[in-house]
């Protein structure tokens, strides 16, 4: 006797479940044990169609953005990914169709990411789909890096560019927008593809453990998470704006709308990390970055205080955000 | 600046992140290391309002049921629990009294069974309430007791009484069946309160460790779990009906309808443990659980072949189960 429920297992996630300890997704559990001289880092985060995602997003790139959105949590902390587990609340209107590209999806991060899948649960829902991501690393003892090691005086760095995805985000629900800002289909579809399918750091973990003295992923807002950062740590920040990060496609958005530097910085999706160090430590840690292929940014500096950051514009005024990052409550 | 979020999760969850390793719920990750010697035993579970439990259950009872169903998965694999992560998924109607109530829940057998929480994601949903828990527990080396070790010979025993959630399931959806099966409020109290609140046999882990060579623990059925866990071990079983432990109200139901054995065998959430071992090791277990003070029963033996188990009624014939086991698919 086999339920419905063992051969959707067998037939989309059991090829998954290359590590050892998966037991092949035969047990009710899974075995891990981190590497000799290492513990534990973990993370989870859930995403609800209609919340998180479109509906009728692309069901690879739902469950690539899953992984990916747990992925840069890891690299953020300087752990190298383990793997992880998956819940999938399911309504009866998702078809084989649809799991085939779902699993397709993770199927191809665990590969590239080498985040093989180590249990799950999968259940029927009236609601939307549901989905939860449990994921593990590793680090050598003691070395995970925490939001709280900032120190007045260290630089302020972050990855990649900044507010790409909370543009993309705005061209996904109206699409008229992108004309009213004036962008090229090349633009627009850039803004859009980084929305639908963020680019964790994992290459930056070694370095980043190696140097940051504080760090956490962007994902509800720089500006928002930087302040928790901050906060944390006990400190505040000077950012200057004209040094944040923007991508060739968001530089022609704020050319002709540049109000939309307030979505810029406190938009979320970013998946970039955000990351203080040593002054002293930033020429060998930029050197380590571009020959891991990942561009950083220097784009301020930590100082004394329990003040918000301030985002200084280019004529060393502070920016008044309207809304400093994402909550859902 | 503090979002909604934050204050939520400061003041619900924060309080039940009583391990070193979660940082107080102030960075994206937390930090596990197993004991050392010990490997660590990953599970999830989800849960989802109108499927595995009723909205309008008390909220502290579904989070206990939330936390129950993996702590039993944790036993059933002979792990001593180290704690969890959580995400929920909370449609608007949600309240701060609904809340208060959950993480009185959690906390209360996070208490109790020393579990602590060490992360989580919180979200809103347009869809009902959605619960996932990822738990771990460490175990010796070597030493979690897996689906596939059972041998022909193996006794096979189990915790408890089998089949009171299942009735008490019955109960909770149409009142009025209580009356028919001729049941008295404290009997019919006793069925619902089984199929409520799970009583996971944490006290049984070091014991099984010592001596099951198989265990699963029984979450969708008696005759389909024990089915599972023989196609897992390449054997099959042959049970006594009438040695399969009932609690007293569950032989009153069946005194007035005895097709019901069907669903006390087939139905889901008893979240007791079916293990097998050495007829030999029999006596010194049952010794060691009775100091544990958790009854446990011998119901029959593993034998060789591919069948299914067989489930033998007093005058020898092999009952035909209409349903062996509850699959969401």
């Amino acid at each position: 006797m086999v339920s419905g429920e063992d051969k959707l297992i067998a037939r989309f996630f059991k090829p998954l479940a290359t590590h050892p300890g998966a037991l092949a997704l035969s047990d009710d559990a899974a075995i891990l044990e981190p590497p000799a001289g290492h513990e534990l880092v973990l993370t989870t985060d859930a995403l609800v169609a209609g919340v998180h995602f479109f509906p009728d997003d692309p069901a690879d790139a739902i469950a690539r953005k899953a992984l990916r959105m747990n992925l840069s949590d890891l690299a953020a902390k300087g752990a190298k990914p383990l793997g992880f587990l998956i819940t999938l609340a399911l309504p009866s209107d998702v078809n084989e169709t649809w799991l085939e590209n779902f699993s397709n999806g993770l199927w191809a991060d665990a590969k590239e990411f080498v985040f093989p899948l180590f249990g799950g649960d999968t259940t029927r829902t009236p609601g939307p789909v549901t989905i939860s991501i449990f994921a593990f690393g590793s680090v050598p003892h003691g070395k995970m890096i925490k939001r709280s090691g900032a120190k007045p005086g260290d630089r302020i760095l972050v990855t990649g560019t900044i507010g790409d995805a909370a543009l993309g985000l705005a061209i996904r629900k109206q699409p008229d927008v992108a004309q009213s800002w004036k962008l090229d289909s090349a633009s627009s579809n850039h803004l859009a593809a980084r929305y639908l399918l963020p680019q964790p750091r994992v290459r930056l973990v070694d370095v980043l453990q190696a140097h940051a003295s504080a760090a956490m992923d962007v994902s509800d807002g720089l500006a928002g998470d930087l302040g928790k950062l901050c906060q944390v740590s006990g400190v505040s920040a000077d950012v200057s704006v004209s040094n944040v990060p923007l991508s060739p496609a968001a530089h022609k958005v704020l050319a002709s709308n540049p109000r939309l530097m307030d979505i810029i910085l406190s938009g979320g999706d970013d998946y970039e990390i955000v990351f203080t160090m040593k002054p002293d430590d930033v020429p060998t840690f930029r050197a380590r970055a571009a020959m891991a292929d990942v561009v950083i940014t220097d784009i301020g500096v930590v100082v004394a205080g329990q003040d918000e950051p301030r985002f200084i514009d280019a004529v060393g005024g502070t920016m008044s955000l309207s809304r400093k990052s994402f909550s859902h409550f």
